[in-house]
């Protein structure tokens, strides 16, 4: 068997954590013969809640676990992690300016950045998951100059999986029978869920879904489920979310599989498709290994310029809001 | 690939069934090469909670998930489905005593043992989550007649992998390394955890984890673990109950390993153990392609006779008290 890896999940104690760390646990993020350490990272306020969800991990008598210990100092909870999840983020409360929320986060994400920085393993790879995910990926690799910021990522795995699913249900096949969708952007709502190159079957999704559906349905569709499960739930996705970090975990490290991509948010150094570097943003990405490479020479139509342009524009001026955390 | 199973799920809206739907999707139960379509099972009381699940599970994108539905009728709900999870029970109230407590499952599990005599697909596998488990079993394989009570069991699942993590812990051992761990009778605080043949690392465990911590200390533990979770979380077990579930359902599928055995509520027609039949009892069980045997020719000492004994006792007395309930 191989050796363990270790794995920080902030937030661990919230919902996202509860959904996410059984099913690592359980082998589903790195496989079935994959050991791994959890390090499940919170806040004091929730030292309750994490060491009820150790109590449980134990209870499970997972063979892949090989420890799991609770960590409440980010130097200590990232100490030689081979993969640090962070989902947890201060959420927007009532009468929170955006403003606010971006300092709060800010605040949160510098110093888990230099704690990567200092205390991770070389090889580290860092999805972030807890909201506004972009700006808070860029925020913890601008503090981690000793890492590469490829390293870093965040997910937009779960906008994926939803316009995947709604293609599935309009075209009537198989989640497998969709291939290339791309989510471009911000995980916000001005977020680009793009089926230019997306196929049904091998042909072209937009010759069987519809333009029509495509421009007038399926993208605020995409970019208002969020909005729509928290409605139906009365509270935000949890394993829905878990299960999207998973896959974007397991795509990057395992690898996308011929003629298909994923989407996800990583720091571009050239000038992709248009849009400015120094932010963190969602493209079409091929990955191997642990490495990504953003698909290049795709064909980009007026309409979708527009919208891409429109979501970077956000990302910039969610940046220069958290100017102060970036050095 | 495979054509899909159907697997319903009882009780889908509530915590254990949140923690077990996005499992059971994934694949952690049946294996990746398996595709499943899920029946969502509820009280009409829950129909928003289970509603905004179903949209959880779209958002996941799970290939091998090929339909879902939510069903408030037993009859429906369960049609031609080839496994079902009973974890819907009421649980006990506020000032509700045992006799009421068994009396309102008993309505329950009747009327589920009737709806799956006659709409289940005949090779069904039903495993009762639900407490109380045995009599809740009891009471669903007794309004099933046209099934046979082999394709009936509860779950001890949790309190065997609680006992293995006790063992593994106390002898700074890997869990792979424990073997032939028993949990023996009721899902309640009268089972009986057994290492009167437990191996850690093919040596006897009692001769490392020492007969005394086994008899003052490691019984009681188990016994009042699930206590002790309620206590730290302010809420039942969900994410381990269910990943019990998943054992306990893929190991009746997949089969025990060489050399070891699980923990099984299971309806025994003859007198194995000295434990008068008709009741579902748990014993020490190997298993193959979802037919399960009770191991035979165990020796047991006077103590672990007697703990049988009482544990046998009270599940007698439960049959008595649902005898309304067992036509």
């Amino acid at each position: 068997m191989k050796p363990p890896v270790k794995i920080a999940v902030t937030g661990a104690g919230g919902a996202i954590g509860y959904a996410l760390l059984f099913r690592i646990a359980a082998g589903d993020m790195l496989g079935p013969e994959q050991p791994v350490i959890l390090h499940l990272l919170e806040i004091d306020a929730a030292r309750k809640s994490v060491e009820a969800t150790i109590m449980e991990l134990d209870d499970c008598a997972f063979p892949l676990l090989h420890g799991c210990r609770a960590f409440f100092n980010p130097l200590e909870g990232f100490a030689d992690v081979n993969y640090a999840l962070l989902v947890g983020a201060r959420p927007r409360g009532r009468g929170m300016e955006r403003k606010d929320l971006l300092h709060v986060n800010g605040e949160i994400f510098s110093v888990q950045g230099r704690a990567l920085n200092e205390a991770a393993a070389r090889d580290v790879r860092v999805a972030v998951i807890g909201n506004p995910a972009n700006t808070n990926a860029l925020i913890a690799l601008r503090n981690a100059p000793d890492l590469a910021p490829s390293q870093f990522s965040c997910m937009l795995r779960l906008d994926h999986n939803r316009a995947t699913t709604m293609v599935a249900q309009r075209a009537g096949c198989m989640i497998a029978d969709v291939r290339c969708m791309t989510v471009w952007g911000n995980h916000s709502s001005t977020q680009f869920p793009d089926l230019s190159h997306c196929t049904v079957r091998g042909k072209p999704a937009l010759d069987i879904v519809g333009r029509e559906w495509f421009e007038d349905e399926f993208i605020a569709a995409v970019q208002q489920r969020g909005a729509k499960v928290i409605e139906a739930r009365g509270a935000s996705s949890a394993a829905s979310a878990a299960n999207a970090a998973i896959d974007h975990l397991r795509t990057w490290v395992s690898g996308t599989p011929e003629n298909d991509w994923t989407s996800m948010g990583v720091f571009a150094e050239d000038n992709a498709y248009g849009v400015e570097p120094g932010t963190v943003f969602s493209y079409p990405v091929t990955t191997k290994g642990g490495e990504w490479r953003i698909v290049e020479g795709l064909d980009l139509d007026g309409f979708a310029q527009d919208k891409i342009a429109t979501t970077a524009r956000e990302l910039r001026e969610e940046q220069a809001a958290v100017a102060a955390s970036l050095p």
